[in-house]
Formats: structure tokens, sequence, C-alpha cells
């Protein structure tokens, strides 16, 4: 499974993923799954994914060859609104999907997969969407400010008690991080390294990009102060 | 959907359910899940379910009935283990989930249904069991003294941090309820009133039940606190 976490907040776009892809419990490695593209000054996007590899891999490669091709109308560097960015993907991830679904049915096996898209480009607003495997999408407004794919449940509580449009970039980073640590904690087919980034608010290019490893030491920290919080928190409730 | 907990605790068992049954959005209805059995002195045995309530309630009224039939053997006051009350609620539970897909498949439609069995009869240990749909089923034991059905994901990273064997009855008592108050603010398919019960070791009678009404004041002023001590550790926690 996967965790991705995206948030479309005042101050830019703050981006989340685990990396972990298993096929079976003995066969488990790691994956990127979000996937930055850039055109500084002119546009940002960045692109999670969540679901079948075989899936989102092709995708992904059918995306970047768009983008390399001059005469293609299907380049996300080039369409010119994030709406269009998201139907080109949408239809992109429909048309894989609907491929491989006619292989898997002989086997009687299914593969889908979901994305997270989101981005500025000049002169628009930022925008994120979560784009399902029928390759239809919904879009995050100021009254829900965040989207999840993958194993959502257990990282909401956190995000549902913290994240407005109004939050910090710094006060969302920590968010996302904590809202991921409960996930590693809880779910052992969500696995670290992560992958971070940050778009600002018209910056136009990806302002911060981040690998945390297994022995980052400040997430570690955090992690571990987060539990020690938790725990003097309950301690000091009063039961009903 | 449902939510239910149940902790299985050096001082005792603690069981938590939540109350909403829904068939589709426009038709919610309140039923106790919780089900509780006990011959004082003698026995004292939880019952919660999760799933569909044709074959909960069927499942429950053939238990009940089993109990007033004077030469029944599949009476769970009177099985002489706690294994044989999971074993008869499994073989139960089966039996219903299979006439009742019978009559589902010729509409292409699937019911099941899971429980929570809990308690400990004169001289026996306490013991707690998770039922699945198929009659089948695991125990808890002090690695995993916590067992859950239904939407489980939001509530399970505080129990993951805070319980353990030796945790008492009071905390105990508060971490369910922090978890049930987690999964009940980012699930609408969850909701109140909570049905809540305390075996404790070798009491042999159900020592505590309560039921926890939408406007309790005491549930309600410790979620509130819950959420600030959240956002005050939140607050307190250096980012990486």
């Amino acid at each position: 499974m996967t965790y991705c976490v995206g948030l479309l907040l005042d101050a830019g776009i703050v981006l989340l993923s685990d990396t972990r892809t298993n096929a079976g419990l003995d066969n488990i490695a790691t994956y990127r799954k979000m996937f930055l593209f850039e055109t500084p000054g002119e546009r940002a996007i960045g692109i999670m994914t969540a679901g079948s590899l075989s899936i989102t891999q092709t995708t992904m490669a059918r995306l970047s060859d768009a983008i390399d091709d001059p005469d293609g109308e299907k380049s996300i560097l080039r369409a010119p609104t994030m709406l269009q960015v998201a139907e080109i993907v949408g239809s992109m991830l429909s048309d894989v999907t609907s491929e491989v679904a006619s292989k898997m049915e002989r086997m009687s096996q299914k593969a889908t997969a979901s994305m997270i898209v989101a981005g500025q480009r000049k002169g628009g607003p930022m925008r994120m969407f979560l784009i399902y495997p029928e390759g239809n999408f919904i879009e995050a407004t100021a009254d829900t400010p965040f989207l999840q794919i993958g194993e959502h449940k257990y990282g909401k509580p956190i995000l549902d008690r913290v994240i407005e449009p109004g939050t910090s970039l710094a006060d969302a980073e920590k968010a996302v991080l904590l809202s991921m640590d409960s996930t590693l904690r809880s779910n052992l087919s969500v696995g670290m390294p992560l992958d971070f980034a940050i778009i600002e608010r018209d910056a136009l290019e990806i302002t911060r990009r981040r690998r945390i490893e297994a022995d980052d030491e400040g997430f570690a920290r955090m992690s571990a102060a987060w539990s020690e919080a938790l725990r003097n928190a309950f301690a000091e409730i009063d039961p009903t």
C-alpha cells in the first residue's frame, strides 16, 4: 500500500508520500511515488501515485513522453490551465487502467491506481486534484484543504484537527509528517523513506524538496517527541 | 458502519461500541451493538457486532433462544469454557451468514458480519475473541491486548501508543473513549450514543455498564480537552 497526502494552503502546496511497494509480504521494494515537474518561473506541478505499480509507472512514463514530444498536445508542462493538466493525467490514467484491466480480467484479478495532482502555472491559481482510477477527479477547496490517497485513515484525525487554509508551511510540514508517523506505526505496508515537497504560492518552481531516509535524526526526534507529548496529554485528561 | 473496540487487560475486560446503523445515508438508525450476558458469580460475557444488521440480529436472536432452551447444547451461559462460547457464536454466525448469502446472491449483493466475544467463567481465564464472518476466530493476547471491528483505523494510533496489559481500567476507559472520539470526528457512519462496559477480573459479573448519550457532558468535556491537548502538543513539537 501507500500513503500520500497533499495540502492546498494559502501559503502554498505541501506534498508528502511514502515509498513502499509490495507484491506480497516477501516482495517489498522502494519506489518513488512523488514526481515533480517544473519550468521555473512558468509552472510547477507535483504528482503523487497510489495503487498498482504497473499502472502508475506506465501512466507516468506516458506523461514524460508527452512532455518530450514537441508536437504533443498532452504535455502537462504546456497545458494552458491546471484543470487541463488534471484532465490529461485523468485521461492517461483511465486509458492505462482499462488496457491493464482487460489483461487482468483473464486472470480474475484487478488493478487500479489513483493520483494527486497539484500545482500552479503563471497567472493561474494553485490547484490540487484527486484523480480516481476511472479518470474523473475532485478538487481541494478551502473547506477541504487536504487530499489523501492510499492508507489514509490512520493519519486523518491529526489533519482533521490541525489543518486549515491559513496553516503556516512550517506547521503544515509538521502536520503531514506526524500524520505519516501515525500511519507508519499502525500499518506495515507503508514505509520509509519519505518524499516531501513544497510549492510556495506564486513561486512557480519547486520551492523545497527533501527525501527523509529511515535513519533521519530529525524525523526520529519529532516522532519520539510526538509520542511523549501524546502520552503526556493523555495522562492529563480527566476521565469523564 | 460501526466501531467497536475491546481490551483484554490484567485488570479486566473493557468494551466500547457505537450504535449507528445505516442503509444508505438517508436511512440512519440507532441499534444496540453491545450485548451483555451474565450469571452473577458464575460467568459474564460481552458480545459486540459489526456488519449487516440482518445477520447480527438473527445471530443474536438465536443465541438468546439457545440460552432459553433448557435442553439446548448451544447456550453460551452453559458452555464449559470461553473457547466453546466463541465456537458457538462462530458457528451460529457462519450458519446465518451462509443462509443470508444464498438469498443475497440472487441480487448480486453481499452481506457479512463480524463479532467480538469476551468474558470469563468461574475457574477459567478472561478471554477475548474476534469472530470472522466465516465463523473462525482469533484471540487477544498479551502482545495484542485489543481487538477492533468496523471502522477501526482512525482510532488505532491512540491504542497503539497507550494500551498494554498493565493499563489501569481508568486509563483504559479514557483510551477507548478517545479512540472512539477520533473515529466519530473522521467518519460520519459511526455515531453516538455509545455503549460502554467493564468486566473486572474474577468479578464474574458485568462490573459496570454505561450508555453515553450524544449530550453527555463528561464525554463532551473530555473530547474538547483532548482536542486542546493535541493542539498544544502539536504546537510544542519542534519541526524536524
